[in-house]
């Protein structure tokens, strides 16, 4: 397995995303190549031990957080990105990871890797910590306006990686929605929910807003405004809630002896919660895998999203998304015949 | 000020809501007619000081959690609800406050006091607490596909909203989107976008999910679809926070003794996320004002419900509402001119 890593355009700089190349070639049998600026990446590289698993492709240009996707491919073709998709397009690489701007990610895995037969619109996946274990929701933010046929395929492509990922046979498949009953919602989903319940996929219903977190469900479902107002939320959410019990607590000296005690188990909670354990978003449905890094992914983060890319090649998660199309083929057709994009 | 308590269908029981009402008449200066069923009214006041300001209407219908809005009004002619709206229909009462079935609360009101003038989609508002101050988000359920003269009317009905219940001169307000340029988002988001931009609200541009907890915002509009869905998501995370956290500090004796000395910070913190202390969410666009409460409202919640309930009512919400609509009127008739309805 062969990885090329963008190392530049994210918040932390080229020497994090080196770090968490090291960390996985030394926990790993791949190979990463580092597209990037040669200098930044032979400094990040100084003093380490030379690894025979990591190559360097230089590249002279960089798509900044502020580029539009259409610029950044047209304008940037020197880029690490853009480089980047070139290698996997002409295959000589099996994935990309990037932590750089998401939209020119998106745009640029479109264009050189092009999508999956039968795919409609690859979306992000994202996993989420839960009470139980984590779960899966897609789209969160490739497609904002979306039609039931889209949210189907939404689901078969994050079964897909839940299967994979998280070894689970017939992962739960719930439909994002505002009340349990199949007859809630909007319109899209009322027409989605008749859509899922005629598929193959292990489709349980209607989830609420609520049970996102409460881990009986292992893919939710929905549209990429939907999915990204949920995520954003979720990590605003979960920091304000710190925020708040710290300052509650720095009000007394009692309470901050009491912190003090308790500090291993917030250490600990956070090590839950903490989105690096879970690697990046997946691109998926398209020719080639694709993997989004936050912004400020730490090298563990990326790490783990070399990791998730790797997984996801070796277990072929497109053969599994096209078998669970064809398997739904005919029925949905006849449900949905106008739904042809 | 005179307001109907619908003191049956919620999840805690009659007693519960006759005792917020009675520390809402000791607070305040209201009357309030406490609508259900006679023996559970009479045993909740039982040994209870005899106050003027309370008064019973006795009903002999409950409408429960699973009755359809449409069957609780045409087939529960005496249940609490419904006569608890005539109350207000017929001008005995000046609002109403329920914890019951939130949906046949909306069709119960939407019938009995019909829309305001001008309002096409009466909408939810809910109060959320945030690093700051509160925020004001609408809609939370009531319109689950809307056009975009529908959000900018939730922009208008929250803000009188806020202007009265948090004393904001002009409030700020965001709509919920899932980028900063106002160019982001899905279609109705960039159409709602330009309507506000047009409108004399302090409109201050797109926020995101991230954003709403930061406090920077005193006004969220979005749809009832995605509003619903962040509603319940929030409180689903918070709960999960606190109990995968509780789950940490349970696994050692010193976390557990630290937990013990900052306890209280934990209950300052609790007490600051409280949504009691916002007491329901009121129903804007109706000719009259409700109050719709969460099923499992406590006393407290209840209590600050009628307040919210008084304050509204005294300070004229609608007449707020239709001051902004007439500022707006031809500015945006002639940007919007299809949206009728």
């Amino acid at each position: 397995m062969h990885i090329a890593l963008d190392v530049m355009g994210s918040d932390r700089g080229a020497e994090e995303l080196v770090s968490g190349a090291l960390q996985a070639v030394h926990e790993s049998s791949i190979k990463i190549t580092l597209v990037g600026d040669g200098e930044a990446i032979s400094s990040a590289l100084a003093g380490r031990q030379p690894n025979a698993a990591l190559s360097v492709f230089p590249t002279t240009q960089v798509v900044d957080m502020g580029d539009s996707p259409i610029d950044a491919i047209r304008k940037k073709k020197d880029s690490s990105m853009v480089r980047a998709f070139e290698l996997l397009k002409d295959h000589k690489v099996d994935a990309v990871v990037s932590a750089g701007n998401s939209g020119a990610v998106m745009a640029s895995a479109i264009k050189f890797l092009g999508r999956l037969q039968h795919i409609s619109r690859p979306a992000i996946a994202s996993v989420f910590p839960t009470l139980k274990g984590p779960v899966v929701m897609a789209d969160v933010g490739a497609n904002v306006d979306c039609r039931p046929r889209h949210l189907y395929q939404f689901g078969v492509m994050a079964s897909a990686f839940a299967k994979i990922m998280f070894g689970i046979s017939a992962p739960r498949v719930g439909l994002l929605s505002i009340g349990e009953e199949g007859g809630k919602g909007n319109a899209l989903i009322k027409k989605t929910h008749e859509l899922l319940s005629a598929s193959n996929l292990n489709y349980i219903g209607n989830v609420e807003g609520s049970d996102i977190f409460h881990g009986d469900v292992d893919v939710i479902v929905c549209d990429g405004f939907v999915g990204n107002v949920c995520l954003k939320l979720s990590e605003g959410l979960s920091e304000a809630v710190l925020t708040m019990l710290r300052d509650e607590i720095s009000k007394t000296f009692k309470a901050k002896m009491g912190y003090f005690l308790a500090k291993d188990a917030f250490g600990a909670f956070r090590k839950r919660v903490d989105y690096a354990e879970y690697g990046g978003a997946p691109l998926l449905g398209l020719n080639g895998a694709a993997i989004i890094c936050h912004g400020r992914s730490s090298a563990k983060a990326i790490k783990n999203a070399l990791l998730v890319a790797d997984e996801l090649t070796a277990n072929r998660v497109n053969d599994h998304i096209l078998a669970a199309l064809a398997l739904d083929e005919a029925g949905l057709d006849c449900l949905d015949g106008e739904e042809g994009q």
